[in-house]
């Protein structure tokens, strides 16, 4: 079976998007058990200038929706960060898996050599979709995803590498 | 062009080894500038149960080694995780990126089908080569990386995303 530029790209968002929801529900869980207010862990951060856990979500959802839109030659929908609470953020990935879903594998598959253009930091990169993927789209998606599962177990979450990495 | 199995996995493994070992780089540089014993950054971790950056350059090297050798249906070499020094985790990287440059892409392309069986906390997993790499191999892998990233930021050394993902 030949590989298919959609099955090595959105099926692993959707996945790592699901996974995602999943270390939020942990988060939730964990803050209801402790009594702490669960703000405090949406606002929980690694250091003082990184995004807190709300912000490693909304890039999460970001890097897949640019991601995908990239790929199959689309402008993806604008998902304003304004999600303060769980509940919020649970519907900003939800949102995200929608949009993912909504593509036509028809649109990426085969198109491994699309052109793609983006702005990082005032420079224009240009990259073939395959490129794009493999070296900044796949890799900054999962920062954000293991980011936020970092910011949760230093904030005494208990959860473990198969929370991230999802059932087999 | 069509995509290539060995084009999505081993690259992959070796760009991000060669910015691990750039962030440790980092991590020294800002010990040394800032008069702090680098073996404090050595040892520094999250969470009291999880691994120090010592051990995030141990399993990241481990997961691209394995997940190289499963691709390629051969024995990984066994690297004894006993480094304590920042020379030791720069060393423990070229030996790994040395084995993956060793394998020959002609064990990998074409063989996303290859049966892979691994254990993981007391279960037999069983994939294909192609849903193990973009599952399990990729995700782990990129999750250690970023994890030293977050230990490195979360001990006040001067990174930014560009250190991770790289040049383009």
């Amino acid at each position: 079976m030949a590989l298919s530029f959609y099955d090595i790209s959105v099926p692993i968002f959707l996945r790592g998007l699901g996974q995602l929801s999943h270390l939020l529900d942990k988060g939730l869980a964990h803050a209801q058990a402790s009594g702490i207010d669960p703000t405090t862990l949406v606002n929980a951060r690694l250091a003082p200038d990184m995004y807190p856990l709300a912000g490693q979500v909304q890039s999460a959802s970001d890097a897949s929706k640019l991601g995908t839109a990239r790929l199959a030659g689309l402008t993806a929908p604008s998902f304003p960060d304004t999600e303060t609470t769980y509940a919020e953020l649970q519907a900003r990935i939800a949102k995200t898996v929608d949009y993912l879903q909504s593509v036509d594998r028809a649109l990426i598959d085969g198109f491994e050599d699309r052109p793609v253009t983006m702005k990082a930091r005032g420079n224009e990169l240009n990259f073939t979709a395959q490129r794009y993927l493999l070296q900044f789209a796949l890799p900054n998606f999962f920062f954000h995803v293991t980011t936020a599962y970092d910011i949760l177990r230093h904030s005494g979450v208990a959860i473990g590498k198969m929370d991230y990495l999802g059932r087999f």
